[in-house]
């Protein structure tokens, strides 16, 4: 007797994970990836230059304007946005073929462009990195030190709108401890590859 | 600003655990809970007679043919079924305290009762444990020495319509190794804790 259901997973599971700014979600996520197997970070691509210790194809995909138009124009982005004077958005052939191989893969992206994959591919998994409250958020972005005060004043703003759109999400993580973020960020990994309904939300 | 969502869940979570005789998921089970705080599992009542280390209020409450009775006619019971000529039921009340206190509840049911608590609990999460292989659970039942060869044979009857039940379940956990099984196990407790839509399947 076979144990293999007919409607288990092959192909990888997409997964999103978003937050506002300063609220750590790249740390919470490299270091969960880093401890798992079978997912893969999605590199996105972005007109924007790159900055110091970025590396094109690691960090980013470095295009020039005209050719992120070009693949606008081809329908080569799962999604894309344009963010102050500049584009970023997640090329969509790499995410397609690991998936089709049964990799999963996570793209780490705002709001409006996950709730636009979440649109496109229903059974995406939405992960939401919240700040334990919203005055860290501010101490974390001034602490950086990488933000003019106008500039902070902005994101906080933006923040606001993102935290709104929660709701949309499928899990909420909240980052007050690291190790525990990391640890529900790989829970919910595992939890989701034994999911038995994938498609319902 | 408040980062608390309105409909972010303050009554414990409750899920069932099933799985075919053999298949290990006491073990698995109290291997979890062991590691986890604020989650217990629930005590069912039963007429069987206790076996020899069984305790009364820990691993069963042993209840009269006729107390049984009274308490279905007084819908005191989640959910019971007649297996054998032996009631099993899991007692209504301290499971409806412990999640109206935020603890989360185990039951380790039938998926007779199991697809009975989801009908009346939609947000009940179901968890099936398989083995890795049917004959596994053969050559477990065998070597445990429990059972006589007929009982074996009924055994394995009830397991084959019991995974046919799988696609009933939200999370399929296979048992092939323990450890992984007892992370998995966790790893889905701790992930459903952080959904943001606790009612959708």
């Amino acid at each position: 007797m076979s144990l293999v259901l007919d409607f288990q997973r092959k192909r990888g599971i997409l997964f999103v994970v978003s937050g506002p700014s300063g609220v750590g979600k790249d740390t919470v996520l490299d270091r969960s990836l880093q401890n798992m197997e079978g997912i893969i970070k999605s590199v996105s691509a972005t007109t924007r230059p790159p900055r110091d210790t970025e590396r094109s194809g690691i960090d980013y995909f470095f295009y020039t304007q005209e050719r992120f138009e070009t693949e606008i124009a081809d329908a080569a982005f799962l999604e894309y946005e344009n963010y102050g004077s500049h584009f970023y958005g997640t090329p969509l052939a790499p995410v397609e073929q690991s998936l089709a191989e049964g990799t999963d893969v996570v793209l780490k992206i705002e709001v409006k462009g996950a709730l636009n994959v979440k649109q496109l591919l229903p059974a995406t998994r939405l992960i939401f990195i919240q700040p334990p409250a919203f005055s860290v958020l501010e101490e974390r972005l001034i602490g950086r030190g990488k933000d003019t005060p106008e500039k902070i004043q902005q994101r906080l703003e933006i923040a606001k709108g993102e935290l709104d759109a929660r709701r949309e999400y499928h899990y909420l993580i909240t980052n007050d401890n690291l190790e525990t973020a990391v640890n529900t960020l790989c829970a919910i990994i595992i939890a989701e590859r034994h999911r038995i309904q994938p498609e319902s939300s």
